[in-house]
């Protein structure tokens, strides 16, 4: 529909999965190129979707490679048999994308701004993550068996640094020589029910644009020599999308209201091309654009989300935490 | 025009300001009963709006009062000499609003959520207050001149307490047996320039159903047999107010393109009612509605916002701190 | 030893244990009015003291009533399954304490002021609390069987909300007429070890002058007509405290080394009295002597041992947590 | 005295104003390659101390150098006319310990972790400052005149990341290339009394062992090949810091009340050595030893500290800042 088509360049989606949707559209075709599939394990919906040739990459606003989505709605009533199960089902994801030795050296990077709400899922994650690669280094004894080195930084936004992140974190791969970096970050999703309900893998990296904040410099295999596994969730919906959106819905139902040959149709579809964005412009703009929609109780919401992604975390990286279920090396 | 009156009541705002302006429509027509002043001082917008009369109150939802506002967009940029303005011009409206004694003993409370960024204002300005009942009561030498007796406290929200607010301040009432409350309240307005730019002060108290938490039980003279003094700040917007808006002005977009006669002008009149009910309930509800839209920076507009507030309490009710001015008594 | 029983005076301790273990000294024998017994659970160390006779409260300094203690030093380390066994032992204990009605409704307290981290304790296990209160005036039908009405308020400290707590307390409890009042509470030990690794449970309320912070007024059955237990947790050793163990070990140390008529004995015993506390005034007092020891990641123990209380009294006041037992009530 | 020169191992402090006290001991000799002045400027001590011999350097455990110490004890005092005076000598100070050139990049790198309150005082500066550098870079328009390039960094501790800090900063200066790097820390003091009210500028950078944490790598000019200036403020007292003065003065007590000829004398002396560790290990070690003394209110004194060290380097650097005064320019 070519007012869709008009709108999409006002949507921003950093989810794969919501990407193919859009595309789709409502002639549900596949997109050549796009391989996509769908299981359903317990209450969580877990979606496979590869970007396979360039035209597709281009197509889709999503580098080439594997974009696997957890979905789990359920999570965000406090429910803790399904987080448990969500980050059971994580970790075997994540598992499978990597393929990790005894000694596989990892370096997890917690994207984003503390002192932004929405932005600050990927330094909370950080701070539940099990490091070790110090200990291992000055006393393996204390650890025991079954840990792999593991360390973790949340280096900050540029507008709080002044340093690009991905330079800051190109300094440390330099310094660490990890075999494996997990960056991880807020994102912004097109659909408001995915909001902290949902989880993205990628074996892309981070490139510049994707996130919550801002970034030039991509976090990826070229960037940095080493393999860089993405792992996000959509914390906000940016207002222009959903703006765009209600005016999309609200285009459609005048159109179907109208008769075939109806002049209805012709100004609905003539208008969402300029207007669309002058009345954005009137409404959302004068703030400076900078506005989010999310739910009230976002900050709980991030914080239980944080929790379950770095459990999920822990226990992929580390043999001995995964065996073990207690969570115990919890902190 | 007819299809804004039909969204009106999913509009909500906590500004008597935006109430009027909404009434006034676009026939910029008075409303009866509703006497209103505006001036600027420095960079501030201050305008008087009052309540005077009971079809006034109904017709604006809002109660007869008197409702100040000062408006000062310059806020969003840190920019520390306008908050001191804007804080003194507070502190004189504040003291015109109210006449304290030297011995008035004031209680000032602080409504909402530590834990909810947008809610936090009210905690977040009882935190910067300075207290002095109890000193004033047990060692009142080391004090020395020029303070009145202060309380304040930030009782929660009723989904943390499982008490309402409103009986919770009763309590405290009977016990501190306060000349005069002040009520430091999260807001939410229709419009997004607002947002940590207004400030809000009412003589009415609060009400049911106004400040971003829900409240059954009001915070007024008639529940308390004391003055209740309101102040206010909008952090967020509902995001059903923003989507009503898009479509209201999308409509009108739509009509001002089509000629007079056109079919699409009643097409676009009759979509209004039902239809734009229905696409928000599409677009928003699935996630239970419970959304806002926000600046992303929300963070740190609040926390700016309640430091301003705090000081010009500070002063309003402490000569000693209105003619020191250094900030010296601030925490 | 009479140097000991000179230095009593500056150690504070709010455990009836520690109490009771400074009056014994070494000469280990029973103080008459005092009943006591231990038993060793899985890790944890239970110890129940009675102070049953008007001179034993005096001389204990510990009002009559019964003094639940749970020790387990292996708290320290991050060790969830132990955290489940003392939350499982405090339910029991406390249900023990208190005969729980299905229709008892309960206030929990939780004393103390946010920002300062030792004295954090109370306000922090309330967030964490189940309350139902509301829900079950408003809409019992969400909730299912199994529930009490729990009400929960952290109201502050005198020095931040210029009303005495116990006054803030007594006006809620006029207006909620709960059943039961439990008072959560950070504490002062003597001990080191005992920080964050010890709970005590009590049935005698709190009084004026226990506890991290200040109060004056008491939170009990006399100053409130319903039943109050006191839940408490040792976060920090007052520093004057440390001081005089230290001073008093030393001073042994120099009688020992002495042979029995020594000039040195005497010397050292006629020191104690006056000296030490000249000592403890060149070195400590200079700040205001408010100073505490504490552990330096007395952060995360404050957080730990706050979700473990509140998982504990969560399911002890709500059958429907306690028999389900996966926390998927928690938050 | 050689029971205070045995103790002295005991004593940890990172202030050379304190390292030499401690040398000077009673006899007020000055140390042999050791300078100092000191002068009195409004109401803050300023004292300069110069390490100049290697032999000093080992004497005093301080690298050569230069270390200017700002003392405010009014400081602990809410005292906002003070606070300014003291940022202001910082910035002077600051400014005449490096030479600035107007395109000087400047990194500042905040040691220590955010979520241990006394070891927080490096991050929350960096909160606080003026970070230019990638507006000067992208859009140097918008700053106008009077502005140097800041970056700045908090990057962790070791036990969060798993990485030296000090590898983390080397990593960091090879990617922004600045031209003077500045480090703020936490630090130890010995006495209780300059706690948040002392600041001390050293041009030596960081080494090994020095402020709250712990550190392997130094941040000094020869690990990262430019002027490094460390900027420190004492947060906390070890505990064996105060156990081994207490010691100390109750034993200097005893000898001062024995007779010349007394055998106390002798006693007290000879205990001094071994005995002491031994009281120390039996009272304060049981917790494995990682204990602080502090003021209650840590966590307020220790935000307003940074604010006043943020507002202090904001001035020194930017020229605008210094001569506008107003603070605009925070956050």
């Amino acid at each position: 529909m070519n007012y869709l088509g008009g709108s999409r360049e006002n949507i921003r989606t950093d989810l794969a999965i919501e990407a193919r949707e859009m595309l789709m559209g409502e002639v549900k075709e596949e997109i050549p190129g796009v391989l996509a599939t769908t299981e359903v394990i317990d209450e969580i919906t877990v979606t496979r979707v590869e970007v396979t040739t360039p035209e597709a990459e281009k197509k889709m606003g999503k580098k080439q490679g594997c974009y696997i989505t957890l979905e789990a709605p359920g999570l965000r009533q406090k429910n803790t048999p399904l987080q448990e199960k969500v980050a059971q089902q994580f970790t075997r994801e994540l598992q499978k994308m990597v393929e990790l030795q005894d000694d596989t050296t990892v370096l997890v990077v917690g994207l984003g701004n503390w002192n932004v709400t929405p932005d600050a899922l990927g330094p909370r994650v950080v701070k539940d993550l099990l490091v070790t690669r110090h200990i291992m280094k000055l006393e393996p004894q204390t650890l025991g068996e079954g840990f792999r080195p593991v360390a973790a930084i949340a280096p900050g936004v540029l507008g709080i640094t002044g340093v690009e992140t991905g330079e800051i974190v190109q300094g440390l791969v330099e310094k660490v020589k990890p075999d494996l970096l997990i960056a991880v970050d807020a994102l912004a999703a097109r659909s408001l029910n995915r909001l902290h309900t949902t989880i993205q893998l990628a074996d892309t990296g981070i490139h510049p644009g994707s996130g919550v904040g801002n970034k030039r410099l991509g976090i990826t295999y070229d960037t940095l020599g080493i393999p860089v596994i993405a792992v996000g969730v959509p914390t906000v919906v940016d207002a222009v999308t959903i703006a765009s959106d209600l005016m999309d819905h609200l285009l459609l139902a005048l159109i179907r209201e109208a008769s075939p040959d109806s002049p209805v149709r012709a100004v609905a579809q003539s208008l969402a091309e300029g207007d669309k964005r002058a009345v954005m412009e009137e409404v959302i703009t004068p703030t400076g654009g900078n506005l989010m929609v999310t739910p009230k109780d976002i900050d709980t919401l991030t914080e239980d989300i944080s929790r379950l992604i770095a459990g999920g975390l822990n226990a992929a990286l580390h043999p001995a935490v995964e065996s073990d279920g207690t969570g115990k090396y919890l902190h």
